[in-house]
């Protein structure tokens, strides 16, 4: 076990478990409490003799094809799940494939090495992480590749395996295997959820996140919290402002409080976004996620080509050229995008026409018929929407498919930025109509409110209320435990819960709060003030809702929020000029430049000026706004120093060491 | 003699300068060709036993203070100067130290490593380029810190040095040391310039200029190169346009020429600069100077700061906190530089109110007095201008100073960032004033055409033509040289000639046009042609310059251009702005948008969509084009995943090779 926890540990797995794990060869591994740390669940008609060979390749070494984990069938020998578990030598190993950083005896991270492991601190307890360990054992259950062709026991003469195939991957389209996921360990879940949104606390137990869930929820949750901090500066001006036009009702101050808005905005989104990325890296240096090695690892299952010596790193696995990613990408995926986004405008346009329409209609026969019509635009709109944004994901997790990257972060960030665009264009296209076609700036504030108010109360009802509903009430009462259940049956029952749906929903919640913020808050003032109260209750309910209503994800490590962040930086570009059109728009600045006697043409040119400097402004603040603090900046360059020392002197030990052990001997001579 | 011509070398050197030479410690460097590599010329006044002293600080090991290379006292042991060569061993030692890549055995570019000398390819000779060779003995005479205060003999006593004082920086202040230059290498630089410029080949000896001139300097001519053939496309598009334009008369095409022009254009220098990216990383890779390790090498000669343990590479050296430097920078550098282009503005201002008023004035007398008077604002004008440009350079310097940069290029970049901004603005404020205020097309028109052709004239004439007359009849009758001169006095000739004055000259003629061209070419569609003849003949004047005209500069080894790469970038991009704002003043399209009965406002509205939209485009091709090609990318990530492994594997060596020897002394025993 080299996760903490160690009594309770022996308490659930020797105790109730049972001692039928599969043996480990490696001495240093052997120890009498195992931590099951992930359950497989297996088709129901696999038969006992699968499910040994299954167990066979779990606990074999991986020299003989194998994952070098360990196994057990559960209670019952023929029943239908297998818990895995991983023994420490194999955890050490995958950590320094991984690229995961630990920290050293002179307390810096360093990038784990398996033949140096007894200089790393705690090497032998409390090392890797729960959300860590649980990921290996995926990450090895998931490299399994066949070393030959070759039969499953059991399993009819159509499904056999070919050499090289992903074993796993097989296992799971026979259906012999049905599901894999980590399983929760309920006491340390217990202290988490105590930690984190049973009190009045106002900070996250981050690290604690990143130790039960892995870095990825980690980095959502950490952002989650910065940002809702930062929306305090907007909030007190937005209240300001608020307070200061009621209070002089039509005085019309020489500055509007919608322009210092707007600019206070702009500015502020550049500053939060460049202050991120500094607490990004810190906490990325912190979690050990700085130098993962995912390029040079194994990669991931999906990947295909032909075989061949990977230039990089010498091994032979598939390989396929760049430049047929790029053109996959430049003459499928991007048109294919485009033409959904074309989709959406097109429905947009057929519901504006669809509704002046109707509405032309009841206005000549104003019945009871044309009354009902009335609400068919909108209806068949949000139907169109619905079945366009469910066949999208589809079609964008196909062509990501087809793009056929080698790394899974590289994967899940193609992915994720396809969906992304198109939500977001599903989301913004009303209101940028409204506020660049329509050009009506008082139906965006009614909008925008509502919008925001509304939108937001339904989220967190659909995410938090309704799921507790239903597990309180209708998936309860079936999986009632008493300590007294078997652990078996607890596992079991883990795995009733729903999957947990990833945090695309979290993120694109955020990013569309932030798009309201700077992309339109200079015509609602309080924006920011919504936005802080939602968030408050959305860390909460966020937490609440991983750790109690849904399975433990698999969380891979990341040293960063990967597509988002570029999102939300984009956004904040987008954002200065929506601003300036919004200025441009508002009602008491073109009074004030009649007044002032200045043409259109021209506040439009002064606007577009004020646009450009301010897009330069940004600019020059990302530039110059370090990306790293400084003492992470420190730490990489001088492992990158270490690393050139190290290469130097690796091309020369061999001879040196000739020559030592040459002078070793004379020594020895002599002494004779 | 690493270098190679090893022939000539021994007549040169054993020959005619005589086996003077300091000697060598090192076994393996003991040669009886030394090549000489840098003259250090002494003041009039030095004594000989100082000469005695410098000699001997030159040559003695680094462990003892020296510079650990080979010095001669030149024909008269009494002379002012000192010739300057490098041993085998220091040059390699350098080489590893700078960082530089050589041919692997395997045919890699490989770090190069001292202690594995013996697998890099041909690391007897032809190894090092005899640019490096002078920059490595400049570095390592540079490097010359005093050990404890001492007195240099010779000196009065207020010379002296303190411990750890930049010994070459002191003597160069107490005027003992009046410069040090590097030597031409006559049959070397003969081949060279009859590769080059004397006869009429289209491509440039890219490589025997970096062996001969250095890097940098090889870099300026593969981007000279590089661009000038880039302009084909413009300069074939203008003329049809030019043609086609004549041809039509006022038949107005419905795409004008001029807006074909300017979108092309704005396309034309994203892609340029994207592929000049590429093509300037394979240059650094086949020149060895991808993997530069200038920020772990020793700071720069003028850096100060308190002592300590620099946290990179462990060495105790000056440090100086990061942020004390981004603070004098943001609160002196920055008010200081826009203060000054503050002044231009300011001039530029007062010369038109002069012009004004002068005008005025001799409408109102019309007399020879008045008539002269008219000329007088233009000839203040330059004056403050010129004047201005002598001032700020000497400012930027010391702004420079005062930020106290630890690297070299890091100096460099700012100072010629600073520059580079004041020289740009200085040229183009009148142009942008004649765009922007004037808004007086024609006349932008006019005096384009007349910057582009008289410009160039007058460049050609003060950069070669004078220095050529210069040179030829005045200077050259003094050092008239036959084959019989003593070896010594052919060295100091060389110092006869000017100081090379550095490539910012060239690199901002480059930039100028570049600007002409981007900014503002869709007024005069020709200019890429008049630009692409300039540069043909610009190519062979700049090669025959730098050959014949000045003394050889030291040329650092450089990865890229530097800051340049930046400011090309950052102007194409306001490219999109001024072009924009050219079409929307061209009066054929206001006509046509007046026809189609769009109002003002609305076309303005339309130029600011586009503009937006080509940006976008442009960030977005800047995106997608990678920086690298794709096999430099794999060599480089073979190189991080090395570095790695090599530091994983060092970790533990310590362990092993105890363990070895242990092993290695058992298998003794049982032997014995």
């Amino acid at each position: 076990p080299v996760s903490g926890g160690e009594k309770v540990q022996s308490k659930l797995s020797a105790a109730s478990i049972g001692p039928d794990w599969t043996k480990v060869r490696c001495p240093c591994c052997v120890s009498d409490r195992v931590e099951p740390l992930v359950l497989v669940k297996l088709g129901e008609k696999v038969g006992p003799e699968t499910k040994r060979w299954i167990i066979r390749v779990i606990g074999a070494s991986q020299k003989d094809g194998g994952a070098a984990l360990l196994a057990h069938p559960g209670e019952d020998a023929s029943g239908d799940i297998i818990v895995v578990s991983a023994p420490r030598c194999t955890l050490l190993r995958a950590t320094e494939e991984l690229g995961l950083c630990k920290i050293y005896r002179n307390g810096d991270m360093e990038a784990f090495s398996y033949s140096d492991r007894d200089n790393f601190k705690d090497s032998g307890t409390m090392f890797l992480t729960l959300a860590e360990c649980q990921y290996i054992v995926k990450y090895e259950l998931d490299g399994l590749r066949a070393q030959r062709d070759l039969r499953i026991p059991g399993l009819p003469d159509s499904c056999t395996l070919h050499n090289r195939d992903n074993i796993w991957q097989k296992l799971r389209s026979f259906g012999v295997i049905v599901d894999t996921f980590p399983l929760h360990n309920p006491d340390k879940l217990k202290n988490l959820s105590e930690a984190w949104y049973s009190g009045n606390q106002l900070a996250q137990p981050l690290d604690s996140v990143n130790e039960y869930f892995g870095s990825s929820v980690a980095f959502y949750f950490s952002f989650l919290d910065f940002y809702t901090w930062s929306l305090l500066p907007p909030a007190l001006l937005g209240l300001t402002i608020t307070y200061f036009s009621d209070i002089e009702g039509d005085s019309e101050p020489p500055v509007s409080g919608h322009m210092l808005q707007a600019v206070f905005s702009m500015l502020w989104s550049t500053v939060v976004m460049e202050l991120w990325k500094r607490r990004s890296s810190s906490l990325s240096y912190r979690w050990g996620t700085l130098h993962l090695a995912e390029r040079f690892a194994e990669p991931r299952p999906g990947f295909h080509g032909d075989l061949g010596v990977n230039p990089v790193t010498g091994r032979v696995e598939p390989l396929f050229p760049e430049w047929q990613r790029d053109l996959r990408m430049a003459l499928v995926s991007v048109p294919v995008v485009g033409l959904f986004l074309g989709l959406v405008v097109l429905g947009m346009m057929c519901f504006y026409w669809a509704e002046a329409q109707v509405q032309h209609l009841h206005n000549d026969w104003d019945s009871l018929l044309s009354q009902t019509l009335l609400y068919m635009p909108s209806v068949l709109h949000i139907v169109y929407t619905n079945m366009l944004a469910t066949v999208y994901k589809t079609v964008a997790q196909s062509l990501t498919e087809y793009e056929n990257h080698r790394e899974e972060s590289a994967f899940q960030n193609h992915l994720t930025a396809k969906v992304l665009v198109f939500t977001f264009f599903n989301y913004f296209a009303v209101l940028f109509h409204i506020a660049f076609f329509k050009q009506d700036v008082p139906l965006l504030r009614k909008r925008l409110a509502s919008l925001l108010i509304v939108t937001q109360l339904i989220n967190q009802v659909t995410e938090v209320v309704i799921p507790f509903l239903v597990d309180r009430f209708i998936s309860a009462p079936h999986r009632t435990q008493s300590e007294d259940d078997p652990q078996e049956e607890k596992f079991r029952n883990q795995g009733t819960l729903p999957t947990f749906p990833g945090l695309f929903a979290e993120y694109i919640e955020l990013l569309v709060q932030f798009g309201y913020l700077s992309l339109f808050s200079c015509v609602f003032p309080l924006t920011a003030v919504l936005l802080l109260l939602n968030n408050l209750t959305e860390i909460r309910s966020d937490a609440y809702k991983i750790c109690k209503l849904f399975r433990k994800p698999f969380s891979p490590p990341a040293a960063n929020m990967g597509v988002w962040q570029i999102a939300f930086e984009v956004l904040s570009f987008v954002s200065v000029v929506s601003n300036c059109w919004l200025l441009l728009l508002s009602p008491r600045l073109q009074d004030m430049f009649q007044e002032g006697g200045m043409s259109s043409t021209n506040v439009l040119l002064l606007a577009v000026l004020v646009e450009h400097v301010l897009i330069l402004i940004k600019v020059i603040m990302a530039v110059l706004i370090p990306d790293e603090p400084d003492w992470i900046r420190k730490k990489r360059e001088h492992i990158e120093y270490s690393s050139m020392q190290a290469l130097r002197q690796k091309k020369s030990t061999r001879i040196n060491r000739r020559t030592q052990k040459y002078r070793s001997c004379r020594q020895l001579y002599r002494h004779l």
